[in-house]
């Protein structure tokens, strides 16, 4: 029998100090579970000396092979996050026959199977439940629980600084601006927010998510990406009006045996379940062939939930080291191409700045119905009396986007209109 | 290598007919998940005839010992529910080493922690995903994902038979009899719908939850537990004025190292997530040491769904055969007594009928104050004039339910009080 498993970690900053705590307090709740003892072999660090005053636990390292090396490290766990070194360390460690547990979502998202592949190959496990929605099963369920499905689509929040922002300009109708210095000031989003507010951050969730749901190998570079920058804090207003909250919407769907996957701002209708997920909350929202919809919801982020995902799958490879198990091969990867979004089909919300003369509204739908494109609604603002303009709102009936960014062109060529604020897909 | 894997039925009902579907239907797609071919060897149906001449598939049995003694069937899927012969065929199967996947909640909750040993020392499985919540994963996570949790509490709408019955009755202001009626005609609730109004459903899939999230053996008959029979539109509406929701609430949580469980019709604020759940829909959240609150949402019955709960563990035990696995050790068993509901603290809703005279009110708040519950509002509608009484509608502060009890027996003796028409626990 085994006396410990030994497990090292690779960081220790917020999520590594709470993964680091919880392993050190929670030991004998562990050992139960596991029927094995998990012992805590060593801490990667950047500076040895500022760990070793906090922590009074002391097999602190700087250098990567002393774990890399140590023989009694089953188990590594990843939370330095970024690219560069973490892919390389995780691969010479499955190399080296190590398990590996990781939060890293860029690294999943761009090297996902083939990291897969290598630990298969070394008979070792890789798991990665904490790299999407923080502490919320869905690398698991999506794994195994609803294997039998066939999945149709992915709605999902997943992204907590976003959400937050949009939440507290929604409730509080602050600028973007202000929500963004507040969403920094509270740590929810970092000094430069490029990656949270552009969909960077999304774009690598997605792809993981989708490489479960459709086994599909998709590079979040071939992903629609569109942040909530360009947002105003009057779309979210205007949405209000007609029954629909603005979130960063990350969809993907099946689709002539393709995949089309899209992330922008978007407008959910005020009756669904994701336009009620608010502040650093995440929701995912799958649509499979037999289940039909379900949603999981929780905090997206965070040392606790994200130690909470970590450390269940840290439990479940010790188990399996325990009783000499390895996981079953993942039998599971398709070829199918991501399209691109033209063949997507919406209904839209546009938000133009008009002159503030006659015929603007006859050209436009002159334009939406040159190209099939129906109008649902129309919302004219009264003009703005100094720059001699005026905001027209459009909500359209569903239609291909190749059709909307062929009319957007010719709208945008229209004299009569100044500028088009914003084109945002509408969910029901 | 194996050639194929045996899978046999028990029961070709709504469920049992739609995973048979699934199985002949979709069977290359689970060949490519599994690395081996699942073959459907036989079913077992009460008539013979009746189903050979709807289905093409002819290996229908109505001898349970042509499966036990199938040497070629390897997994065999419980589908017959409730308690005899269920639990009897499940312990034969078993002891005589096939792997079983059971939908039946009556079983597990009274004799789960016994299978899930006798599976054990039968290195076989014994999966239950589909007996709590239909379609949604929650056995699972609870099992796996979320294992490096305590649970703090689990609170759950786990029937689809009431909250469809309490989303009409709410939305459309039907009685309760209306609500029970349409249920029954659209198939959602059976002709004796006892088990489902009195809550019985409820607290066999409450005690299998308790059962995962505290490693404890919940005898379902130690549940303290109130249908929503009494319920009258009344309350829903007077609930509704007050920002509140009435829903059948599953509640459990640790508390002085003991499990305290309530299943009643209960206030949700209309501010949180479980007041949305509608419909057949149905929705668990839980309270974890590091995750925070999760929640998991989706069809919470229905053929389709409760497949994709089955055969989602069907193909893991499937991967497990394939690759010669077994499940790991359940270590899990911890002594904890459910103590019963005199020291759950909550606010209430209590809704009385009381005598169209002076000091009515003034009398029960003298009883309230006598048992230190302190009343947080008070409505008194209209008398009705006929009967010379009116309501009473008092929410209090939060209160121990052993003092809310000692005032309710004495008001139900002081002379000015009709009746006591509800008490219902608040939630915020």
């Amino acid at each position: 029998m085994l006396d410990n498993i030994g497990i090292s970690l690779l960081g220790a900053g917020n999520v590594g100090s709470s993964v680091m705590n919880t392993l050190l307090t929670d030991s004998k709740r562990f050992q139960v579970l596991i029927g094995t003892n998990l012992k805590l072999q060593k801490v990667l660090v950047r500076d040895l000396n500022k760990y070793r005053k906090i922590f009074k636990y002391s097999s602190f390292t700087d250098n990567f092979s002393d774990i890399l090396n140590d023989s009694k490290t089953q188990i590594v766990v990843e939370m330095l996050g970024g690219e560069d070194p973490a892919y390389i360390y995780i691969e010479e460690l499955l190399k080296s026959g190590k398990h590996v547990v990781t939060a890293n979502k860029d690294v999943m998202a761009k090297y996902g199977s083939k990291l897969i592949t290598l630990a298969e190959q070394n008979k070792v496990s890789i798991r990665y439940e904490a790299s999407v929605g923080g502490g919320i099963p869905i690398i698991g369920p999506l794994s195994r629980d609803l294997l039998a499905n066939e999945i149709y689509s992915i709605s999902a929040i997943i992204n907590g600084t976003t959400n937050y922002m949009l939440t507290v300009m929604n409730k509080e109708k602050i600028s973007y601006d202000e929500a963004l210095l507040r969403a920094q000031n509270l740590g929810y989003a970092e000094p430069n927010p490029y990656n949270d507010v552009e969909g960077i951050d999304v774009s690598y969730k997605l792809a993981i998510l989708c490489g479960l749901a459709f086994h599909a190998d998709v590079n979040p570079e071939n992903i629609y990406c569109e942040g909530i920058s360009g947002l105003d804090l009057k779309d979210l207003e205007y949405a209000n009006n007609l029954g629909f909250t603005i979130k960063l919407l990350a969809r993907a769907e099946l689709k002539e045996g393709k995949i089309v996957c899209i992330i922008c701002p978007s407008l959910i209708s005020n009756n669904a379940p994701l336009s009620k997920v608010d502040g650093v909350l995440n929701a995912i929202q799958l649509k499979g062939s037999l289940v039909g919809e379900v949603v999981f919801e929780g905090p997206g982020a965070g040392a606790l939930p994200t130690s909470s995902a970590i450390l269940g799958d840290v439990i479940d490879i010790a188990k399996n080291i325990k009783y000499a198990l390895t996981d079953p091969a993942n039998n599971l990867l398709n070829k199918i191409e991501v399209s691109d979004i033209s063949s997507f089909n919406s209904r839209y919300y546009i938000r133009l700045n008009v002159s503030d003369e006659s015929g603007v509204l006859a050209a436009i739908s002159g334009i939406m119905s040159k190209y099939s494109i129906s109008i649902a609604s129309v919302i004219q603002t009264e003009a703005d009396l100094k720059l001699q303009t005026a905001q027209l709102i459009l909500t359209t009936h569903e239609a291909k986007r190749e059709k909307i960014d062929l009319a957007m062109e010719e709208i945008s060529k229209e004299g009569k209109v100044v500028k088009i604020c914003n084109l945002l897909p509408i969910v029901d």
